[in-house]
């Protein structure tokens, strides 16, 4: 059991991780406001057994819609009832911010959520910087350290929120009149320096206790959070030495606050372009290349590998010229990859297609090349899951139905849903409330 | 059609009015948390024409959970958006507090939800001043005037939010690349004394253009709002008197302020109780009473017509030599209607299930006498809407299955509805953004 991955997927205001992805054929361009679009997908990737559906959320439009739709538009709540009441196993996840909202809220929707979805809910709490989400918000930018202090009071408070309401309160004895025990629903009368909460909670329990809560973000900060709360962790290392190394020390940091590394999943994000063949896959990706703003992606990897390019260069290999002087750039992990591929003389147009500007590594090929990548990675140890970013939304339904079947042959994946609940899926236990021990390791957290 | 009414209903946790609801025939009593019971009385009231249905708010939990279940537990916007997407004409309309929450996620999560119902939504804005609410907010007691000012200036953050996105933005050209016209998504700026936003949002209107807005709560701070802002009002009149007072300072608020008082529904509160007679509409009530608190009833009894009253005497009337020296309390407007009942020699029980002691008038009898109740207070003006309470939700269906086609006969109520969005429901005309003239007007606010 503990060779499987653990898979959740996600879909970028329901088009998929290219940009241009929302002029692809059988896209329906409207995805950003269509909850049917989320539903079949979430639909889809339960039929792959996907642990679950992600939905990363800054609230803000930072897209130029004269060109390309808002990210992460429909909200998250409203987007993942919707796929709720229409799928029946698999986990609900979405990000919603420390920094922008109350504990009351986020507990309340999230349990509506977890309860609605008979216990499938995930709350991955991150903290937000982006300064036009704050502004949004009516707010300026708080130091990291305010964010972080603000993030942990918040995420115990809506812990405790959800732990006011105790298993076994409700009783529901009509004959009786008596309808829970009250003695199990108490306040929790939280008062920290950014947040507090009285409570307690309106609403009881799920199957699963609480949601699942996921954590985001790095640095040391981050890991403290995920250590003191979380069961699942998404990452975005570029490499995997650097996947191995987050997931160590993710690892470690439930182990310092007392909680069990085996009940820590880390999600890494992987782009997936899956074809036929290699080359079919390749040139998938450069035509979702072409539909988007081919310029800005030209110029930008002139500034990877630092040599003058520009759009009339598509065609054609980085001139032998050229790559005499070409480095890669060191800020940007991504430009070996771009240097290593055009030494090996590609045309502009195919290095792009190699995904050395994506935002995740790129997993591209057959069905069984992207299963030797995951599986690679995997075996890395890099935390046991992956957040699946198809490239374009039509192919998640070729992961599931091409690449999936690789993995579970291989005994990488489920065949089934072992269980009925997103803890079931990650095999972590029932929980609810604050963690086990949570008063003891207080003192670790300044 | 002006003779025509709206309805709304309203279920509170899905039991229907009746503290003891909860333990009636046929009633989940884990309605509080099913989403499915929400979505079937839904149904029910769609098939039979409502306007909308409406989900009241206080984030608090102020029952005795011991005895009764949590009231407007299960969060509107996770509840709504399951209605909505297994119902196709019905408005959909819940409470969301201008005191405790911020214009950009209200702004976001309602347009969201009146995109995935094709423009059904509607936000009762209220300002809440519950102190328990408040302390699960983390807050004290703001005073009325700051209530009321912050109200003003988040329900107009909203509405500016709303029309960030100008109607006809969207183009969606997969061919030409050319997703929506920037020009007309445009950031608001909105900084107040209480609350600020940027903007854009990043969603489009529906096809009503933005959620209905709705106001609650009386006093002329709140007709101020309503005047502004609103198109639609709750009120909770004990009499016919106060309920047409009301709708005419509605319809006067709405004309300071330059709007037109025909695009105002004032819905007015009514609980029922519909059974085959009189006499068994008043035993069924004497039974939903039965389930309850009876002991505390007979005592507020007592104190509602200046008598001693105790549950030993539930089943006589009230003795003569009490009547002599009885007299209504001035300081609850149900006392006379007590008074009038007890005078009449009914047994204490009997005067209970009359409703003396209910937050809404009781309209209770056979569909014909429900019916001519409603038209009653209809065609003496208070406002054209009221908000139907059954007292427990098994209610709604003799309602609508029973009262509907006589008011439908009468011409009082529309055999289909007209058209697809809450907007075509109450016959007012699209908005996308604040009300036009708003500018004009903002010196009348202070």
């Amino acid at each position: 059991m503990t060779r499987q991955m653990h898979l959740t997927v996600q879909l970028i205001s329901g088009y998929g991780l290219e940009p241009a992805a929302w002029r692809w054929p059988g896209i329906d361009p409207a995805s950003f406001i269509n909850a049917d679009v989320f539903v079949k997908a979430a639909q889809t990737a339960e039929r792959g057994r996907f642990d679950a559906l992600f939905l990363a959320d800054t609230p803000v439009l930072s897209t130029d819609v004269a060109t390309a739709p808002p990210q992460q538009a429909l909200e998250p709540i409203v987007t993942l009832t919707a796929v709720a009441r229409e799928t029946e196993r698999i986990g609900l996840v979405a990000t919603s911010s420390t920094t922008l909202n109350h504990p009351f809220t986020v507990a309340r929707q999230f349990r509506a959520l977890d309860l609605v979805s008979q216990g499938r809910a995930g709350w991955n709490a991150v903290t937000t910087s982006h300064p036009g989400a704050l502004l949004n918000y009516g707010t300026g930018v708080p130091s990291r350290g305010e964010r972080y202090e603000r993030a942990h009071e918040f995420i115990a408070a809506v812990m405790a929120l959800w732990g006011s309401w105790e298993d076994d309160a409700l009783i529901m004895d009509k004959e009786a009149g008596r309808f829970a025990d009250a003695s199990r629903v108490t306040p929790v009368g939280l008062a920290g320096r950014h947040v507090a909460s009285r409570g307690p909670l309106g609403l009881p329990p799920s199957e699963q206790g609480q949601p699942v809560v996921f954590q985001a973000g790095g640095g040391l900060n981050g890991l403290r959070l995920a250590g003191r709360f979380a069961n699942a962790v998404y990452n975005n290392p570029f490499d995997i030495p650097s996947g191995v190394e987050h997931a160590a020390a993710v690892a470690q940091a439930a182990s310092t606050y007392g909680r069990s590394p085996d009940h820590m999943t880390v999600f890494n994000g992987i782009i997936t372009s899956v074809a036929s063949t290699r080359k079919e896959a390749l040139e998938r990706r450069e035509q979702l290349d072409a539909l988007g703003d081919l310029e800005t992606k030209v110029a930008y990897l002139g500034q990877q590998i630092g040599v003058p390019l520009s759009i009339e260069d598509i065609d054609k290999p980085v001139h032998q010229s050229l790559l005499e002087n070409a480095r890669a750039n060191p800020a940007d992990p991504r430009s070996p990859l771009a240097l290593e591929l055009a030494g090996e003389g590609l045309t502009v147009r195919r290095i792009l297609a190699h995904g050395t500007m994506n935002y995740h590594p790129v997993a591209l090929g057959t069905p069984d090349e992207v299963a030797d990548i995951l599986q690679r990675w995997h075996e890395a140890g890099v935390g046991k899951g992956f957040n699946i970013n198809p490239d374009a939304t039509d192919g998640l339904e070729h992961f599931v139905d091409e690449v999936i079947p690789i993995l579970q042959e291989r005994g990488l994946f489920r065949r089934e849903y072992a269980g009925t609940t997103l803890r079931d899926h990650l095999g972590i236990p029932r929980q609810n409330g604050l963690p086990a021990g949570y008063g003891q390791h207080v003192g670790a957290a300044s």
